[in-house]
Protein backbone atom coordinates (compact mmCIF):
# COMPACT_ATOMS: atom_id res chain seq x y z
CA UNK A 1 0.00 0.00 0.00
CA UNK A 2 1.39 3.09 -1.02
CA UNK A 3 1.17 6.48 1.35
CA UNK A 4 -1.28 8.57 -0.18
CA UNK A 5 -0.10 11.83 -0.78
CA UNK A 6 -2.29 15.79 -1.37
CA UNK A 7 -2.65 14.56 -4.47
CA UNK A 8 -4.68 11.36 -4.69
CA UNK A 9 -6.37 12.74 -1.25
CA UNK A 10 -8.12 15.06 -3.00
CA UNK A 11 -9.94 12.66 -5.13
CA UNK A 12 -13.70 11.21 -4.35
CA UNK A 13 -12.84 7.35 -4.93
CA UNK A 14 -16.75 5.68 -5.11
CA UNK A 15 -17.47 3.23 -2.37
CA UNK A 16 -14.86 0.70 -4.14
CA UNK A 17 -12.31 2.92 -3.61
CA UNK A 18 -11.73 3.33 -7.93
CA UNK A 19 -12.43 6.27 -10.46
CA UNK A 20 -12.66 5.72 -14.04
CA UNK A 21 -9.82 6.90 -15.76
CA UNK A 22 -9.83 8.28 -19.40
CA UNK A 23 -6.62 7.72 -21.44
CA UNK A 24 -6.72 10.18 -24.74
CA UNK A 25 -3.79 10.39 -27.66
CA UNK A 26 -1.41 12.85 -26.34
CA UNK A 27 -1.18 14.35 -29.78
CA UNK A 28 -4.42 13.51 -31.97
CA UNK A 29 -6.98 13.65 -29.14
CA UNK A 30 -7.94 9.79 -29.67
CA UNK A 31 -9.96 8.48 -26.56
CA UNK A 32 -8.24 5.24 -27.01
CA UNK A 33 -9.63 3.70 -23.58
CA UNK A 34 -11.11 3.99 -20.39
CA UNK A 35 -10.24 1.59 -17.32
CA UNK A 36 -10.09 2.01 -13.42
CA UNK A 37 -7.70 3.22 -10.78
CA UNK A 38 -7.56 2.77 -6.93
CA UNK A 39 -4.99 5.26 -4.78
CA UNK A 40 -2.35 3.11 -5.37
CA UNK A 41 -2.58 2.94 -8.94
CA UNK A 42 -3.22 6.75 -9.08
CA UNK A 43 0.26 6.95 -7.50
CA UNK A 44 2.23 4.53 -9.08
CA UNK A 45 1.04 6.40 -12.25
CA UNK A 46 2.53 9.57 -11.27
CA UNK A 47 5.14 8.32 -9.94
CA UNK A 48 6.47 5.93 -12.93
CA UNK A 49 5.13 8.19 -15.45
CA UNK A 50 3.01 5.43 -17.42
CA UNK A 51 -0.91 4.39 -16.82
CA UNK A 52 -0.93 1.94 -14.32
CA UNK A 53 -5.03 0.73 -13.61
CA UNK A 54 -6.76 -1.43 -11.19
CA UNK A 55 -8.02 -4.69 -12.84
CA UNK A 56 -11.29 -5.50 -11.14
CA UNK A 57 -11.32 -8.89 -12.28
CA UNK A 58 -7.97 -9.54 -11.30
CA UNK A 59 -8.03 -7.29 -7.72
CA UNK A 60 -4.55 -6.30 -8.66
CA UNK A 61 -2.62 -3.31 -10.37
CA UNK A 62 -2.41 -3.29 -13.95
CA UNK A 63 0.29 -1.68 -15.58
CA UNK A 64 -0.75 -1.60 -18.93
CA UNK A 65 1.39 -3.11 -21.20
CA UNK A 66 2.53 -5.50 -18.76
CA UNK A 67 2.38 -8.32 -21.41
CA UNK A 68 1.30 -6.54 -25.04
CA UNK A 69 4.68 -4.22 -24.78
CA UNK A 70 1.65 -1.45 -25.47
CA UNK A 71 2.76 0.99 -22.23
CA UNK A 72 1.30 3.97 -22.22
CA UNK A 73 3.84 6.75 -21.52
CA UNK A 74 1.95 9.88 -19.12
CA UNK A 75 2.18 13.19 -20.43
CA UNK A 76 -0.32 15.13 -18.20
CA UNK A 77 -2.83 14.31 -15.90
CA UNK A 78 -6.16 15.84 -15.27
CA UNK A 79 -8.98 15.55 -12.66
CA UNK A 80 -12.64 17.12 -13.49
CA UNK A 81 -14.94 19.75 -11.87
CA UNK A 82 -16.03 16.86 -9.45
CA UNK A 83 -12.56 15.23 -8.92
CA UNK A 84 -14.33 11.75 -9.45
CA UNK A 85 -12.97 11.01 -13.24
CA UNK A 86 -9.17 11.24 -13.91
CA UNK A 87 -8.03 11.89 -17.86
CA UNK A 88 -4.69 10.89 -19.21
CA UNK A 89 -2.79 12.21 -22.23
CA UNK A 90 -0.27 9.47 -22.70
CA UNK A 91 1.56 8.70 -25.77
CA UNK A 92 0.78 4.80 -27.09
CA UNK A 93 3.72 2.88 -27.45
CA UNK A 94 3.20 0.45 -30.45
CA UNK A 95 -0.10 2.57 -31.36
CA UNK A 96 -2.14 -0.08 -29.56
CA UNK A 97 -4.61 0.45 -27.04
CA UNK A 98 -6.83 -2.19 -27.39
CA UNK A 99 -5.88 -5.76 -26.61
CA UNK A 100 -8.05 -6.68 -29.57
CA UNK A 101 -4.86 -5.28 -31.73
CA UNK A 102 -7.13 -2.03 -32.62
CA UNK A 103 -5.30 1.63 -32.15
CA UNK A 104 -8.50 2.62 -29.56
CA UNK A 105 -11.28 0.47 -27.85
CA UNK A 106 -13.99 2.78 -28.97
CA UNK A 107 -13.58 1.10 -32.67
CA UNK A 108 -17.63 0.52 -32.92
CA UNK A 109 -19.65 3.43 -33.87
CA UNK A 110 -23.71 3.36 -34.21
CA UNK A 111 -24.58 3.62 -37.52
CA UNK A 112 -28.68 2.60 -39.08
CA UNK A 113 -29.27 1.37 -35.54
CA UNK A 114 -26.59 -1.12 -35.55
CA UNK A 115 -22.56 -1.01 -33.88
CA UNK A 116 -20.29 -0.97 -36.90
CA UNK A 117 -16.73 -1.65 -36.36
CA UNK A 118 -14.56 0.76 -38.27
CA UNK A 119 -11.07 0.39 -37.34
CA UNK A 120 -8.73 -2.66 -38.50
CA UNK A 121 -6.94 -4.33 -36.52
CA UNK A 122 -3.53 -3.35 -36.16
CA UNK A 123 -1.54 -6.55 -34.74
CA UNK A 124 -3.61 -9.92 -33.96
CA UNK A 125 -3.89 -10.65 -30.63
CA UNK A 126 -1.50 -14.27 -30.60
CA UNK A 127 0.99 -12.44 -31.84
CA UNK A 128 0.51 -9.57 -29.02
CA UNK A 129 0.17 -11.67 -26.37
CA UNK A 130 1.72 -15.22 -27.70
CA UNK A 131 -0.51 -18.17 -29.70
CA UNK A 132 -1.60 -19.71 -25.97
CA UNK A 133 -4.69 -17.32 -25.43
CA UNK A 134 -5.54 -18.60 -21.74
CA UNK A 135 -2.68 -17.19 -20.86
CA UNK A 136 -3.32 -13.55 -22.37
CA UNK A 137 -3.78 -11.86 -19.04
CA UNK A 138 -4.13 -8.57 -20.25
CA UNK A 139 -6.90 -9.66 -22.81
CA UNK A 140 -8.81 -12.07 -20.78
CA UNK A 141 -8.78 -9.21 -17.33
CA UNK A 142 -10.74 -6.77 -19.20
CA UNK A 143 -13.49 -9.38 -21.07
CA UNK A 144 -13.39 -11.03 -17.26
CA UNK A 145 -14.24 -7.39 -15.75
CA UNK A 146 -16.55 -6.47 -18.34
CA UNK A 147 -18.22 -9.99 -18.35
CA UNK A 148 -18.60 -9.06 -14.18
CA UNK A 149 -20.25 -6.07 -14.92
CA UNK A 150 -17.84 -4.39 -12.21
CA UNK A 151 -18.21 -0.79 -11.64
CA UNK B 1 -39.32 3.21 -19.25
CA UNK B 2 -38.17 2.78 -22.96
CA UNK B 3 -38.41 -0.33 -24.72
CA UNK B 4 -34.90 -1.44 -25.06
CA UNK B 5 -33.59 -1.76 -28.58
CA UNK B 6 -31.13 -3.93 -30.43
CA UNK B 7 -28.60 -1.50 -29.52
CA UNK B 8 -29.02 -0.80 -25.82
CA UNK B 9 -29.43 -4.50 -25.41
CA UNK B 10 -25.91 -5.17 -26.24
CA UNK B 11 -24.38 -2.74 -23.63
CA UNK B 12 -23.00 -4.32 -20.54
CA UNK B 13 -24.52 -1.87 -17.64
CA UNK B 14 -23.10 -2.45 -14.35
CA UNK B 15 -24.97 -3.92 -11.41
CA UNK B 16 -26.77 -0.45 -10.68
CA UNK B 17 -27.73 -0.88 -14.37
CA UNK B 18 -25.32 1.96 -15.68
CA UNK B 19 -22.50 2.91 -17.51
CA UNK B 20 -19.99 5.57 -18.02
CA UNK B 21 -20.53 8.01 -20.70
CA UNK B 22 -17.84 10.56 -22.44
CA UNK B 23 -18.71 13.81 -23.88
CA UNK B 24 -15.96 14.43 -26.21
CA UNK B 25 -15.91 17.60 -28.31
CA UNK B 26 -16.43 16.35 -32.12
CA UNK B 27 -14.32 19.17 -33.97
CA UNK B 28 -11.29 19.72 -31.22
CA UNK B 29 -11.18 16.07 -29.36
CA UNK B 30 -11.26 17.78 -26.43
CA UNK B 31 -12.79 15.76 -23.16
CA UNK B 32 -15.47 17.90 -22.03
CA UNK B 33 -16.82 15.78 -19.31
CA UNK B 34 -17.78 11.89 -18.10
CA UNK B 35 -21.45 11.19 -16.97
CA UNK B 36 -23.15 8.26 -16.40
CA UNK B 37 -26.43 7.01 -18.35
CA UNK B 38 -28.99 3.91 -17.84
CA UNK B 39 -30.62 2.52 -21.01
CA UNK B 40 -33.35 4.79 -20.91
CA UNK B 41 -31.08 7.90 -21.15
CA UNK B 42 -29.01 6.12 -23.92
CA UNK B 43 -32.42 5.65 -25.89
CA UNK B 44 -33.42 8.79 -25.56
CA UNK B 45 -29.88 10.03 -26.22
CA UNK B 46 -30.08 8.39 -29.43
CA UNK B 47 -33.78 9.07 -30.40
CA UNK B 48 -33.43 12.75 -29.72
CA UNK B 49 -29.58 13.08 -31.11
CA UNK B 50 -28.52 15.11 -27.59
CA UNK B 51 -27.14 13.54 -24.33
CA UNK B 52 -29.45 12.54 -21.90
CA UNK B 53 -27.63 11.49 -18.70
CA UNK B 54 -28.62 9.55 -15.66
CA UNK B 55 -28.37 11.83 -13.07
CA UNK B 56 -27.14 9.32 -9.79
CA UNK B 57 -28.19 11.99 -6.78
CA UNK B 58 -31.71 12.86 -8.46
CA UNK B 59 -32.48 9.45 -9.85
CA UNK B 60 -33.66 10.63 -12.92
CA UNK B 61 -32.84 11.55 -16.28
CA UNK B 62 -30.57 14.55 -17.22
CA UNK B 63 -31.25 16.35 -20.21
CA UNK B 64 -27.36 18.08 -20.48
CA UNK B 65 -28.62 21.73 -21.17
CA UNK B 66 -32.49 21.37 -19.18
CA UNK B 67 -31.34 24.27 -17.48
CA UNK B 68 -28.08 26.11 -18.54
CA UNK B 69 -28.98 25.65 -22.37
CA UNK B 70 -25.74 23.99 -22.41
CA UNK B 71 -27.01 21.29 -25.14
CA UNK B 72 -24.95 18.49 -26.03
CA UNK B 73 -26.03 17.90 -29.87
CA UNK B 74 -24.83 13.73 -30.26
CA UNK B 75 -22.76 14.01 -33.35
CA UNK B 76 -21.34 10.32 -33.34
CA UNK B 77 -21.90 7.65 -30.77
CA UNK B 78 -19.42 4.70 -30.26
CA UNK B 79 -19.09 2.01 -27.49
CA UNK B 80 -15.69 0.32 -26.42
CA UNK B 81 -14.37 -3.43 -27.14
CA UNK B 82 -16.48 -4.58 -23.42
CA UNK B 83 -19.44 -2.53 -24.39
CA UNK B 84 -19.42 -1.10 -21.29
CA UNK B 85 -18.46 2.29 -21.64
CA UNK B 86 -19.85 4.72 -24.68
CA UNK B 87 -18.04 7.63 -26.05
CA UNK B 88 -20.38 10.36 -27.61
CA UNK B 89 -18.83 12.87 -29.81
CA UNK B 90 -20.67 16.03 -29.58
CA UNK B 91 -21.14 19.60 -31.11
CA UNK B 92 -21.21 21.34 -27.49
CA UNK B 93 -24.06 24.35 -27.60
CA UNK B 94 -22.47 27.53 -26.03
CA UNK B 95 -18.92 26.36 -26.00
CA UNK B 96 -19.70 25.17 -22.30
CA UNK B 97 -19.98 21.85 -20.73
CA UNK B 98 -18.99 22.45 -16.93
CA UNK B 99 -21.21 23.98 -14.17
CA UNK B 100 -18.65 25.87 -13.50
CA UNK B 101 -18.92 27.90 -16.68
CA UNK B 102 -15.67 26.49 -18.14
CA UNK B 103 -16.02 24.50 -21.60
CA UNK B 104 -14.33 21.35 -19.81
CA UNK B 105 -14.44 19.51 -16.57
CA UNK B 106 -11.35 18.59 -17.01
CA UNK B 107 -9.69 21.90 -16.10
CA UNK B 108 -7.19 20.98 -13.60
CA UNK B 109 -4.00 19.71 -14.53
CA UNK B 110 -1.14 18.00 -12.35
CA UNK B 111 1.63 20.24 -11.69
CA UNK B 112 4.22 19.92 -9.22
CA UNK B 113 2.69 17.65 -7.02
CA UNK B 114 -0.39 20.16 -7.28
CA UNK B 115 -3.80 20.37 -9.74
CA UNK B 116 -3.53 23.50 -10.79
CA UNK B 117 -6.49 24.91 -12.29
CA UNK B 118 -5.88 25.86 -16.45
CA UNK B 119 -9.21 27.33 -17.99
CA UNK B 120 -10.90 30.15 -17.34
CA UNK B 121 -14.60 30.29 -15.97
CA UNK B 122 -16.18 31.75 -19.11
CA UNK B 123 -19.34 32.34 -17.74
CA UNK B 124 -20.18 32.61 -13.76
CA UNK B 125 -22.47 29.70 -12.91
CA UNK B 126 -25.08 32.31 -11.70
CA UNK B 127 -24.93 34.23 -15.01
CA UNK B 128 -25.82 30.46 -16.24
CA UNK B 129 -28.21 29.06 -13.75
CA UNK B 130 -29.56 32.17 -12.19
CA UNK B 131 -28.59 34.00 -9.14
CA UNK B 132 -30.56 31.26 -7.06
CA UNK B 133 -27.72 29.06 -6.66
CA UNK B 134 -30.24 26.84 -4.74
CA UNK B 135 -31.91 26.05 -7.48
CA UNK B 136 -29.12 25.39 -10.09
CA UNK B 137 -30.15 22.10 -10.29
CA UNK B 138 -27.44 21.18 -12.86
CA UNK B 139 -24.58 22.07 -11.11
CA UNK B 140 -25.85 20.64 -7.10
CA UNK B 141 -27.06 18.09 -8.87
CA UNK B 142 -23.48 17.12 -10.15
CA UNK B 143 -22.10 18.44 -6.92
CA UNK B 144 -24.41 15.80 -4.87
CA UNK B 145 -23.68 12.97 -7.50
CA UNK B 146 -19.59 13.05 -6.23
CA UNK B 147 -20.14 13.83 -2.74
CA UNK B 148 -22.29 11.12 -2.22
CA UNK B 149 -19.50 9.00 -4.21
CA UNK B 150 -22.30 6.85 -6.20
CA UNK B 151 -20.58 4.75 -9.07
Amino acid sequence: MTEPSAVTREIRWNEQGLVPAIAQDWQTGEVLMLAWMNSDALELTIREGRAIYWSRSRQALWRKGEESGHVQQLKELRIDCDADTVLMKVDQVGGIACHTGRRSCFYRVLESGDWRVTDVVLKRPDEIYGKESSTRKESSTKKESSTRKKP
